[in-house]
């Protein structure tokens, strides 16, 4: 095996925690290393890149790396479609009217976020067959944008957040890592809470004045936007209001349906980190081991407490595990109980044999 | 430790896969055992239960096990209560009125939804303030019922359709399990579409006897109901209309929301089965070996292996193992690397020691 010297210790910034269990007259503690880590969230199969034919397909952590690209030419896609169409059907929608276009785009992002005032409404049957069409395309697309965009630019934004907030404490570089993957979908909440509350702001102000609403009226249509409630009383009727509308709409329901979803992952990360607390504090007993004792040699080895916790945590399942040892009773030709070189020549000459 | 005829076989229905590697003339192969499994998805820390003021409150895994009672009391009062707040300010709220209560009613159910028709509007700044608030409320509670409800009584309905679908087919129990796994999310899908669909065939039917529109108007009202467009041309007006309204807006709303939430649980699962895959049908090479070596002994065991191919699959981080690995490091008292009965009892003493 390799040199020992180019080895990074598995557990990096763990060395100095305990420093009197871990000094060097310990001869006969091993040092867990690894030489190179499994390949983790950037990682990508190259062997499938071929045989799909959108190089974008391949992007199987496409939540951790979203492409936003993609997401966007959708958007201008279907904002364009939806813009042909309704200015073709121009005739059959009623209401209150400013400019052929811009009623269009208006009505196109005033479905697909589904707030439907009502101010523009579709009067022939055709018309309403297309509202029907756009909206549940329209709603697909919200999604595709929530699971994509929105977190992306939240997260690039947060980073620089926990940075800020870190810059004068003199703590190590991985203790801000660890804490900011602690707190990361806290910093995310109160960050699209800030920006929704920004947005909201803009748009009592924006109503206020451009649409000459008072300033309750102009809440209410603030709110009633957002949630995409949009119970039409109070919308936005003239030509300035309208192009601030089809952008304000756009941001701001999303940034709300956002808002939403971090306070449930946030919910269901703190459940999820008071059973770890559970599982690590807990007394070991004599039973744990034995169950932990996988190969069942009478000791537990670190990798065996690992996977007896892990499953313990839920983080995985039984059905995980028997997959994967699948594999290793193939790759395991001598049948020893564990991998070595030899069975790795071993199972591909074996393979070679059979073809 | 225990007797081994109590012990299960740790990876169960599999020994009869590869009956020729596994036959009883292989004395040097290892049994992988398990005398009790770890607890999973349907454990509870007992040890919490008195610290949570609210008994419910230790349902860490709600998803699973949601607390239905939990949801329907908070939708109850939430109802009660708007229902109360709308009827005391009925003469703030203008447009088709039919009845006191059930306009209340109607309105709450129109706003909590985020349907927003507007065929009633509020009319004073009490009544707008109250409909602001009532709408963030129900927004909320809608993710609460989507997260808990809806996801346990279609699981419900899909263990009978998994076993209807496998009556006929004489396959092992354990195989039905795996296969149900596997296709859970297509089955959920398949379920909250057949609903749905249900759904808008019911409210056509409804909307064009009872409330008297053609068809296609009927459908486009269906559509701008369940999508929570509502721009509000077409609506329920009439009394028999509203009490049919109450019911089937918030199911249907659910419904479809449900349906979106199934198709992103499917891409997902999909991505990740991909990842999955590929990560054990890749060959394992010797710089494999080499990282999955935790202990740096030259073999990699099995759970060593399980570990390497998680992390590969991006199941568990490097930072859940470090985790867990603290509390082995505090376990392991005499460093040998693995734990066996004598550190526990060596564990506990140290403790006793330092109180």
């Amino acid at each position: 095996m390799a040199s020992i010297d180019v080895r990074q210790p598995l557990l990096s910034g763990r060395t100095d925690l305990n420093p009197q269990t871990r000094s060097k007259d310990t001869p006969k503690r091993k040092r867990f290393r690894r030489s190179k880590s499994a390949p983790l969230a950037d990682f990508v199969p190259f062997e499938k890149t071929s045989i799909g034919s959108d190089p974008q397909s391949n992007a199987i952590f496409g939540n951790i790396h979203p492409n936003i690209c993609k997401v966007f030419m959708f958007l201008a896609f279907y904002l364009s479609a939806a813009t042909v169409c309704f200015y073709i059907v121009r005739n059959q929608i009623t209401g209150k009217k400013t400019n052929g276009v811009l009623d269009a785009v208006y009505f196109c992002i005033v479905t697909m976020t589904t707030v439907g005032y009502g101010d523009l409404v579709p009067s022939s049957d055709a018309a309403k067959v297309l509202a029907c069409a756009f909206v549940f395309t329209g709603m697909a697309l919200v999604c595709l944008i929530l699971s994509n965009a929105a977190d992306y630019l939240v997260e690039k934004q947060e980073i620089l957040l926990v940075r800020a907030l870190h810059l004068r404490k003199k703590v190590a570089y991985t203790e801000i890592l660890k804490e900011a993957a602690m707190n990361r979908t806290r910093y995310k909440c109160i960050l699209a809470f800030v920006i929704l509350l920004v947005l909201m702001i803009t748009g009592t102000i924006f109503l206020s004045t451009v649409e000459k609403l008072d300033l309750v009226d102009a809440f209410y249509c603030v709110c009633s936007t957002i949630t995409t409630l949009g119970y039409g009383d109070k919308s936005f009727s003239t030509k300035g209001g309208r192009v601030f509308a089809v952008f304000w709409i756009l941001i701001s329901t999303i940034c709300l349906a956002q808002f939403f979803l971090y306070i449930a992952e946030l919910n269901t990360e703190n459940r999820q980190r008071e059973l770890v607390e559970w599982v690590l504090t807990r007394k070991v007993t004599n039973l744990d081991l034995e169950a932990a004792d996988l190969d069942h040699d009478g000791n537990v080895e670190a990798a065996e407490f690992v996977l007896y916790k892990l499953k313990e945590m839920g983080k995985i399942t039984q059905d995980d595990i028997s997959l994967i040892m699948e594999e290793f009773d193939d790759l395991d030709v001598d049948q020893s109980g564990s991998l070595s070189a030899s069975d790795i020549i071993l199972a591909q000459s074996s393979e070679t044999d059979q073809k």
